[in-house]
């Protein structure tokens, strides 16, 4: 049988040698599995971006892929280490909610508790449960040849931690939401789907003054010579960009910052 | 067979999530292919840093390889998606120049559009061609069996977009060239060529005073206790170093800074 | 034979092609090598720190790995390229120290300085030896049959250049020592192993005044609310940290910065 993929998403950053532990540790103990980096650039501790970083990933591997996402900030302490089945993958990590929304758009999902020895190093330390316990885990289960054997793994989760994603609330003259992400480009990526009846006419962030839009624009090239632009980025939803330069940068945006887009109709636009 | 090295340079960064998503799509398709990073730290939108990393990378992979390289301002606009053929490699990317360089160093080659949809995800998005065109390309790539299967991934292209190398001038004094790339090190690689007869006295970089040198040295370090020296540096062109220190900051240069450097004979040395 | 794994350790950082390269070099020798980045983003030149990245990664990758660790400021003087082989794995680098943690922490080892041109690429640069010396014989010995065989790469070096690990001193108060290595998230780790039976009263890094500690910390979870606490690291060593913030910028400390941790009976606490 061929082996699944192991995608490794965590907040570990390229200066540490934490990441290429993890590596030798599931080539240890299966060394035909093929591991992909899915992002460990996460801000330190951003659980939300770790969240949303595997939601708009995880979809592009293949079917049984092993999804070992470590945004961690309350290692050693008693939350939980879980693992997830979800109706095409399996997701490894803490029960932080750093899972909520990938399990959310690959339901329906069973949550166990990671708590079998067998799935976990001889010594555990803690403060390095990728190592110690997500790897070995994650290697685990890519070596199980029964879909059902997974259940040794631990109980049952009934009451995982769940992180609602933030969702968008339609107003008068549009639809205010929040920036969920921020790409290394500077693009600030909305929670906001877009809907192909409305005529978008004008956006703010945060407490900017709002800026006329005509639309949304098919590339980000369309800026170009313009304040900001509406793009629907590549994960789906509604992005605030400025051609050739970081939107971020322009208008001094966070993630979480509020967003307000102005929908068609004349008067209420800015 | 043994299935294609697939290599990836983008200038997508380290802190998303989109790299780790193209391999997704890659293995999706050929669970076998062996993919490689060769750079992803290519400054945002910058064509030219591409075009040198993979003019300087591509040729120490083995013939065959398929080499996907992605540094694309105009996503989503009408410049063409394009797939390459030279003597010993693929090159799969957007038609914009960031591919001339290495092209021109493997001539012959053909270069074809990516118009057939079996080559592209079914959904294709304006924002993420690496995801929904270029990854996919090079993935079916890499299952071909026959090498003129390749044809038919679209039309042939017949004026792709070439940038020309920039070619040093030959002046009264020495040579006269400029910063075509700068290392993590902060050293100024030139487009200069090192030539066996010359002796090489004295270097200039922008408008900062002519800094005296004693031919080319063999190694960085050299340079300890100098001001600027010359290195033939790993992509076998000269190299304006400081030891233990950036050159880039010890004189505030910046890719396309003009570099002049002095030969021999006395009289025009600085 | 299941061909050994290859973990790559540099200061070559993420925005250059260099490691890619030495990935393109070791895969056209063999197509079959599993390669790991260990860690990339080692400081330029520091030699320390690639020692230390290797020290605490090396243990967790399968008995026979093949560790390529290249921090090498002096390239193209006369410092040797070596192979090491360990009690259970093999090492490749410079001969400058940075191999020499490691290699006390598997002894016994034999050194041998790498001299058969059948190890290196036809042309050798003087700026590039992890390209042209170190990644073919990577290469190479991933593909020896027989142990044995490894001897072919050149004469045994009986003087390899050492870097004495720092030992911590015992102190009428407590015990001295220094940080060793500052990772991404701030964390200060030391060179002082934990003591079960020792009562941890307070910490000094630097200049700084001392802070009150209670103990050993088991999670960074603990020190919310506090000023910095002491947790055992995942490498075994105690580190100084701080709950949700960088304990480095917290206390401006770098790497070689003095730490003094006070124990037990009370009169010597600060």
């Amino acid at each position: 049988m061929t082996p699944p993929v192991i995608t490794l998403t965590t907040d570990f950053g390229y200066t540490d040698p934490f990441v290429g532990v993890m590596k030798g540790v599931i080539l240890y103990l299966n060394r035909d599995a093929v591991i992909v980096d899915l992002n460990h650039g996460v801000a330190p501790h951003d659980v939300r971006g770790g969240a949303f970083s595997i939601l708009t990933g995880f979809r592009f591997f293949p079917a049984g892929t092993i999804h070992l996402v470590v945004v961690d900030p309350g290692v050693g302490t008693t939350r939980r280490p879980v693992a997830v089945k979800t109706a095409n993958h399996f997701f490894v990590g803490p029960d932080n909610g750093v899972l909520s929304w990938a399990m959310a758009a690959d339901a329906p999902c069973v949550v166990r508790e990671i708590r079998n020895k067998d799935f976990m190093l001889d010594e555990v330390s803690s403060t390095f449960h990728a190592r110690d316990i997500f790897s070995p885990a994650a290697a685990r289960l890519s070596l199980m040849g029964k879909a059902d054997d997974w259940e040794a793994i631990g109980p049952e989760v009934t009451d995982p931690v769940i992180i609602p994603f933030p969702e968008p609330v339609v107003t008068e003259s549009g639809i205010t939401g929040e920036v969920v992400y921020i790409d290394r480009f500077g693009n600030l990526v909305t929670n906001i789907r877009p809907n192909e009846d409305a005529e978008y006419t004008g956006v703010t962030v945060g407490d900017a003054p709002a800026i006329r839009v005509n639309g949304l624009s098919r590339s980000y090239e369309e800026g170009v010579g313009k304040d900001l632009i509406l793009v629907v980025g590549s994960s789906g939803f509604i992005e605030i960009t400025k051609a050739g330069r970081s939107a971020k940068e322009a208008v001094g945006a966070k993630t979480g910052e509020k967003v307000g887009i102005t929908c068609g109709g004349g008067g209420q636009a800015p």
